[in-house]
């Protein structure tokens, strides 16, 4: 019933051995080859996670050899390795182009073993050469202060894709191989990392590739058995089940079993070229007579022995097939001279001896085997995207401006001037094909529903007569998980493409974390020389907190601003355009942009529009200035200055300047926006901060400040801190208060209405000191009939027509 | 090969659907009352969507009785009606308990109406009777201004799942089955929800649900075929595939598929009937003779319509049966008087007059159909879990102390200590069997193994002879999923039970969108009377940025702690104790509370010890203390203050005042050292707060602060705004500076070592202006030189012996 089981499988009789050795493709002579090179990968893999000296075992293992601290996943290793060098086999009979992303990541040693034994590692890291004094190098780098980390990761030669946080796999491979026809892209799952929410969802990615214009993904599901001490839930499934699981996901399964490395390379051989054959086939015959259904795509399980190759037994306790062998499976080397005498017998059962000859270079019939230049995995450019980066042909953003004679009169739905936009970055980069957005089903509702003029949603798969703007062709990617949508777009930039992101401000919670690792990996990049920079990840939310009040608590959370706000200031970026014309200047300074993670936020409902395109520009250019137009301090010193961030807060505060106005008609206000928050912090933190003199220029040095954000109030604290008296900014902002109501009642209830605005500006002036309870009291009359009005009033939205700023200048 | 589709199933002949309606359980009589039932809902359903007058149509519809904004979710409510009903007469069959969670939430109104039909919702909220006025005020309050929200959600009776975020729904259902023999949970999971990444790692949870000791999870998968404008992927299918998805992931597929009510019906009643008997012969078999493998738990797949019983066409486009029926078919129904005559055609087909009496009182045959009492799914005390929550019962933590004899002498891995404790809490309360562990697979490593001694890792199916405490009657959870760990435990508390959710510190943001809805969730249902308190969802995060070292940058990330900040600061805790005792005060303290998100952050390695129990005690019970015994200001006014929160920075700051005492004998240093980060805020904004004055008695009036803070560092400043003078707080903390490299390095990376402390202090004390300069360039010849000893001595971990704090008093 079951496949793979070591108590089982150790019972297979040795005739039924030989005959799994001789039933494939694989000579005698190739298979002993194979062999020799996955005996070459494990050596250089144990290697790594042992020595620090005497790499090739040119004299007997002393103590001294062995590192201080151990430090790596052996478990996974042998596993990508006999999957590395098939893949390698496969890439020279077909000349294929092939990228390898290594799920269990952890097994970094492997996969950096790799790119060095087929020489890319030197080409990359010039020190450590492809000889004995490299692969010692190599050996004392790994995991070690200041080294490469345990896992797969950013310098990773071939890597698109960091083995830390589990469960992006599938989806980061998908995005690869979209819009990269001639591409396949193997990608490993691991047993453990098939427990995880986002990988479990990114299986059905297959409703969403096209034969005809997509490369392929072939998943190879590893099953060894454990996690780091329990059972991995799958690898205890029967056979038929995961047949089952995989075909209900879009898949044809191939099961390769055994702990016979004869007949498991010769299975492996057989099955990669059944599923080349597969892969073309579909293919070819999409590209011939177009999509209809989608096709069922093989994918691989291979259950091989956790730890395969390495000890059977430490302590007399089973090692070999179980969770003993996860990561180093004896710790104590050092310490224990018998441990240190099995680890020398397991490196030497490699033979290192044959395999490198004695400048410690792989023997040329072994280094025959890989593929050459950028046919190797570990040199495929796919997997450095800015080399193969095309700059999107973006249209001028002006052309889609909206006229703006007087500012806050019209109002419009802002992202919907965005939508035109993208739907001509579309029709011009379609020969290029390497612009897609990705949204949870939302690209209406968030109002960028003009790319359906020019494009469809892809979706491969049966479709109906009353689908909406469906097809296998189609570039906007639709669905309803944000790991998904994130993971994807992720996969596309790495690989050198660009793409948006939309969608629900709460929910961007949902990917955050994925967001987070992104930012890493572009942080990471930096310091590594030979990646070249790639498109910027765009992230667009049109539906938020402050507008969600139809939906209630639950749909309203700015949390996605506090997360990117620790990130490093090199990599992450959060703009809050407050009308179209900024949000357009502002997505064209994104799309252009490289390497960023961009957060973009901006209320999709019929909202104020306040700046000319020319003023939006120079806005924008800026990233904060005075709103002279709205101030009345006359280019002098102010009272007060009514700071802003987020369109609805820059609504209410000039809302609020224009009642101050009116009320208190001698206080001098200054109204400044904020449109790229970062500009926010002092620059010794951040890039894009400002000097002192530039913030006194804004701000004042001294007088108060009421500052009015979209997100949670208190992050404005953080960010100015080492500004000049920086205790004087009373922040208002989304104070997770909220629920059903009108949006008027919102900023009431976050205390962030025009004239809450209003009435915190005038206690904070001291000259006012004696009108400010009187003042004060009329503000406060003035929120409980605008809060009634709005309520009885409730289809008049966006907001009190009464109390819009028309009537100065 | 597809199942249902509108095209083909409208083509069904007459004769078939006769043959349909009678092949079934239900008696003639039986049918017309539940399909009446039905009608009743539906009508419910369309009524708080559409009306706030006029609510029994008993004089003929005008526009004023339609509202001015309508909101809410037709679509998926007909089916979740339909389901509703049938579960009802289930439950009076076989007085089964049962409660249901919806996952397409945004059906609120389907949910809401049911409770309404059977007296739970006038119970609960006496306002709204159940009556003709009652049903005017539940149509009013509907998707209105402090009215209810459009989605399921805490006001909800019956409820313990909110329907905004999608991807809980199963997740959620298994944890409220865990540890309930007798209760079956119906989770609707909707095709669109289907395509998250959590919802589609939560179909695996069979494979923890013991069938001996824990209740029933009936999962309905709802296919009606259509998103908010796409299709739904999985709706796209053939049954075929759909089968074999639900068998890979444990389950046997029950089919029920159609257009025609009465044959639904039919085919509904039946399928229930079997997946009960089916669910109890499993429960029966485990029961009596053990659980010796997965059993296969049925699932119903059911395919109907889209806004099933709403107009067939709106304005000549198909709106039943498509994505039209999404929302509201009809939105302008006050402004079109077409759409209003087919709103108004379209309540009259459910014929309200049949349904309610004279006093729109559900009529008494139908009302009969409801279950009684608790045996309502809307009044099941399982679903208000504070009903039947048993307090835990806790040993005295200080039984688990550490001898602490000297400060900062002794090592320990201070979670031992709470994993002991934990020990004693699974012992203690095996009977009540109401407290669970969850964790990714890391308990272990995260050092709380004592756990096993008497506690098994739950597993349920094939187990081998190398398994390591691994049991179906286990309670340890472990599976590589946070989603899953997260969610299940929210379900448990949620139904009453208690927990602990122990995880990577980086990868806690995986499930950081969760934390922040359930955050909401207990928010919010403080304002509803009749849900009872439940235990606080208790999150551990013990392996931490500063010690993943070996693992690298993208395992380095404190991002929880930003999140939970934001949150209210009546639900949100975050807990940084520095030792095993503090650790073990404040275990106690959280598993003793009630409707928190408590977050506890500290390290796993060994770490030095400082404070014995009575004062851990004290301390804790404080939140945030003068440190006497690391300061030399004697009690009097100190030159500089150091404060710290964690455990790494308090070790920095400890030895930085040390060392400060070597270097600079005549500088008064006082060390201020916070368990509780929310003790930093102004009382004013959190009820953990600090007065000015405590503030001031702790950090003085305007001396220089140097903090070190476990976190991003710039997260103080947010925190502590609105105190006296918090320009001169100068904070370290995480900053984005990680690799594989040092425990020491990671602290010099940061600026936020010993000597780092020491210069900031050095610097910021006016009177040192003199001497700073040499004194600074003391500090940061030690750091480059403990630098090197740290690299050059790796394997003396976890610090530079030399430099701890031994030497004073």
């Amino acid at each position: 019933m079951y496949g793979f089981d070591v108590t089982i499988s150790s019972a297979v009789s040795a005739q039924e051995q030989r005959r799994r050795a001789t039933a494939g493709p694989l000579s005698p002579e190739e298979l002993d080859l194979m062999q020799r090179y996955w005996q070459a990968a494990n050596y250089v893999t144990v290697a790594q996670i042992y020595l620090q000296d005497n790499p090739l075992l040119r004299e007997p293992l002393r103590r001294e050899h062995v590192k201080p601290r151990l430090l790596g996943h052996w478990g996974t290793s042998p596993g990508l390795n006999l999957i590395y060098l098939h893949l390698n086999r496969l890439i020279k009979e077909e000349d294929a182009s092939v990228i390898y992303l290594a799920g269990p990541g952890h097994g970094g040693p492997a996969l950096v073993g790799q790119a060095w034994l087929e020489g890319t590692y030197s080409e990359f890291y010039p020190a450590v050469t492809s000889d004995l004094a490299g692969l010692r190098l190599l050996c004392r780098r790994f995991s070690t202060p200041d080294g490469v980390p345990s896992h797969v990761s950013v310098p990773t030669p071939g890597s698109v894709h960091e083995g830390g946080e589990l469960g992006y796999v599938l989806s980061h491979a998908f995005g690869a191989a979209f819009d990269n026809p001639d591409l396949i892209v193997a990608a490993v799952v691991g047993d453990g990392e098939a427990e995880s929410g986002p990988l479990a969802g990114a299986w059905r990615s297959t409703a969403f590739l096209n034969p005809a214009r997509d490369g392929a993904v072939l998943p190879i599901l590893h099953l060894n058995g454990y996690k780091i001490s329990g059972p991995a839930v799958i690898s205890r499934d029967s056979d038929t089940d995961i047949e089952a699981f995989l075909r209900g996901n879009g898949y044809q399964a191939h099961f390769v079993e055994g702990d016979d490395p004869p007949g498991v390379h010769q299975e492996l051989a057989a099955t990669l070229d059944r599923c080349h054959e597969q892969i073309r086939a579909i293919q070819r015959e999409a590209r011939r007579h177009g999509v209809f259904d989608r096709p069922r795509w093989p994918a691989i399980v291979l259950r091989t022995p956790k730890g395969w190759t390495g000890p059977k037994e430490v302590d007399g306790r089973p090692a070999e097939g179980t969770f003993r062998s996860h990561q180093v499976p004896m710790s104590d080397t050092r310490t224990n001279p018998a441990h240190l005498a099995q680890l020398e017998d397991w490196l030497r059962s490699y033979r290192p001896e044959e395999l490198f000859d004695e400048n410690g270079r792989l023997v040329p019939e072994l280094a025959a085997l890989a593929p050459a230049g950028e046919r190797r995995m570990s040199a495929n450019p796919h997997a450095n995207g800015g080399k193969v980066l095309i700059d999107l042909n973006i249209p001028d953003f002006r052309d889609y401006a909206v006229k703006v004679e007087q500012p806050a009169v019209i109002r419009r739905e802002s992202p919907r001037q965005l939508g035109m936009m993208l739907r001509d970055i579309y029709s011009r980069n379609a020969e290029a094909a390497n612009f897609r957005l990705f949204c949870p089903d939302e690209t209406n509702s968030n109002r960028l529903g003009n790319v359906f003029e020019v494009e469809n949603r892809c979706f491969v798969g049966r479709t109906l007569d009353i689908d909406d703007h469906l097809s296998p062709d189609g570039r906007v990617m639709e669905v309803l998980s944000e790991h998904l949508c994130e993971g994807w777009l992720e996969g596309y930039t790495l690989t050198g493409r660009h793409g948006v992101f939309a969608t629900y401000e709460a929910f961007a919670m949902v990917s955050a974390s994925m967001a987070v690792q992104h930012a890493k990996w572009l942080q990471e990049a930096r310091n590594v020389p030979w990646r070249e920079p790639v498109a910027s990840l765009n992230i667009l939310l049109t539906s938020t907190c402050w507008r969600n009040d139809h939906n209630g608590f639950s749909h309203q959370g700015p949390g996605l601003i506090d997360v990117m706000l620790s990130k490093r200031g090199t990599v992450t970026r959060i703009y809050l355009p407050p009308d179209a014309n900024c949000l357009l200047s502002v997505g064209d300074h994104c799309l252009r942009s490289r390497d960023y993670v961009n957060l973009i936020v901006i209320d999709k409902q019929p909202q104020l529009q306040f700046l000319d395109m020319e003023t939006a520009i120079r806005h924008c250019e800026n990233g904060v200035s005075i709103w002279h137009q709205a101030s009345n301090d006359d280019g002098g010193d102010p009272d007060v200055v009514l700071g802003c961030a987020g369109d609805i807060p820059t609504m209410e505060t000039v809302a609020a300047a224009w009642y101050l106005r009116r009320i208190v008609p001698d206080l001098r206000v200054r109204v400044v926006n904020v449109v790229d928050l970062m500009r926010l912090f002092p620059v010794e933190y951040h890039p894009h901060g400002t000097t002192d003199k530039e913030f006194v220029e804004l701000f004042t040095e001294d007088k108060p400040v009421v500052f009015a954000f979209h997100g949670y109030r208190r992050a404005i604290h953080e960010i100015v801190h080492g500004h000049p008296h920086v205790g004087r900014i009373h922040v208002r902002g989304f104070n997770e208060q909220g629920t059903t109501t009108t949006p008027f009642q919102m900023v009431v209830l976050n205390e962030m209405s025009r004239f809450h605005l209003a009435a915190e500006a005038i206690r904070r002036v001291p000259r006012l000191s004696n009108r400010a309870p009187d003042l004060v009291a009329q503000c406060e009359a003035r929120i409980a009939e605008a809060n009634a009005y709005a309520r009885e009033h409730f289809e008049d939205q966006p907001e009190i027509r009464d109390w819009v700023w028309t009537d100065h200048d």
